[in-house]
């Protein structure tokens, strides 16, 4: 039953068709992303700076790259690098996830730091509640992920029970981020242009297309990562490997599985 | 190939054990979170009316009945009704949206109705495009739905292509409905208690957790559609006839995919 998967992945393009384009595209999404932010943090909100009153402006900057644009190119690396082997894969895999990590912490610093200068209260909000949590799971995900996956411990029972729960949760994590950048967005407007929003200013403007950009570019993330076929084919020795461990750890005879 | 599957959806349990536990969290979670938004609006918001400022409260509830509990209740149809033949699942699944729809839709005509009467400006925040985004998205995919699955026209072959997309837009709908939830939640605070949100008031402690309870919803809704064994097994009967017209859509003998 393995040989069918074998030849498929030996005789499979080195990148689907398909794959390319929507890659393409959430590139595009998440560039544009992160450079709408910059451009709002720049033209309505009077640019970025960590000393003064501009401090805040690190924060939406920060999480857009990190807890977005970072998050979900990592959860791509399986798909873009699907000829490497799994060892590099995994390492990128890992080390994008801990820039994503590095980033959104100087994101979170920024905004507690601001609020303590100004006397603001802290983590009074449900954007801070869901921020709080996504930011907190990643972290967690990220040293569990690190510990099963890379670390030479784990055993191959383990992983694969573990791997589903994996991708799920991180999967999760990254909508939970989105949506909590959607809330970010609602509630700097009504902090900062309330009066004018229902008049559609362009600041308004600019920032619900942002929202609705966050959304589609989860949404091809998404895309990519369900669609069975676009899935990482094992390499051919990687196969016999985890065949051998298979027949090693459940005691079964290769053929057992017909 | 097709022996142990069928073999499979014979002896399974009729239930798994963990899927039932997943249920109850689930309805639990859904009735709570239409609990709340109803405690909400009775015990701080001043209650419910079709007539009067109180039309607008309308709205929060029929949302989160319709586009959030009964949503999502209808993408579990399939995983509940396991051993009753697809058609009546198929019925129950597309009267669950309907119904989700007609009551999402009062929600839709409370909101603009008590702008028009306030003479508020419609559609400049971003709660409202993602919201008006996916109801429309929704309505369209019901209708595909219909027309694809349950109307008989559809041939096996179209059915089959379209299957994939109507269950990852279904997916993304509870997600992205679940967000604009959140969205409304805190333009809602931020409308009415601004100034003392930031000090723990009970009003926005509620609401917080409302919104956590609704991201809890639609994890766990996620987590039982995700399970690859707790998707409904085909019944003995179907697989057969699936797998006849398989061979006539495809012009393969059934032994070809061994």
């Amino acid at each position: 039953m393995a040989s069918p998967g074998m030849e498929d992945s030996l005789t499979r393009p080195s990148s689907p068709a398909g794959l390319s384009c929507y890659l393409a595209i959430s590139q595009l999404l998440g560039l544009t992303v992160v450079a709408m932010t910059g451009a709002w943090m720049g033209q309505f909100r009077g640019g970025i700076a960590w000393e003064s009153l501009l401090q805040f402006n690190v924060h939406p900057l920060c999480m857009v790259i990190g807890m977005v644009f970072l998050q979900g190119d990592a959860l791509l690396v399986y798909r873009v690098f699907r000829n490497e082997t799994k060892r590099s894969a995994k390492v990128l895999h890992g080390l994008l996830h801990l820039f994503a990590l590095v980033i959104a912490l100087v994101g979170v610093i920024a905004v507690f730091d601001y609020h303590r200068k100004q006397g603001f209260a802290d983590m009074y909000s449900l954007h801070s509640w869901c921020g709080i949590t996504a930011f907190s799971i990643y972290f967690i995900q990220w040293l569990m992920g690190f510990s099963f996956f890379l670390f030479p411990g784990a055993s191959f029972s383990l992983r694969s029970k573990y791997k589903p729960q994996h991708i799920f949760f991180g999967i999760c994590l990254l909508v939970l981020s989105i949506a909590t950048c959607l809330l970010g967005i609602t509630e700097l407007l009504l902090f900062n242009i309330k009066a004018t929003y229902s008049s559609f200013v362009p600041e308004g403007i600019l920032a619900n297309l942002l929202g609705l950009l966050l959304v589609a570019f989860g949404l091809v993330i998404g895309y990519i990562l369900t669609r069975d076929e676009w899935k990482r084919p094992p390499l051919a020795e990687e196969l016999a490997l985890s065949m051998d461990f298979k027949t090693l750890t459940n005691g079964e005879s290769p053929s057992s599985s017909q």
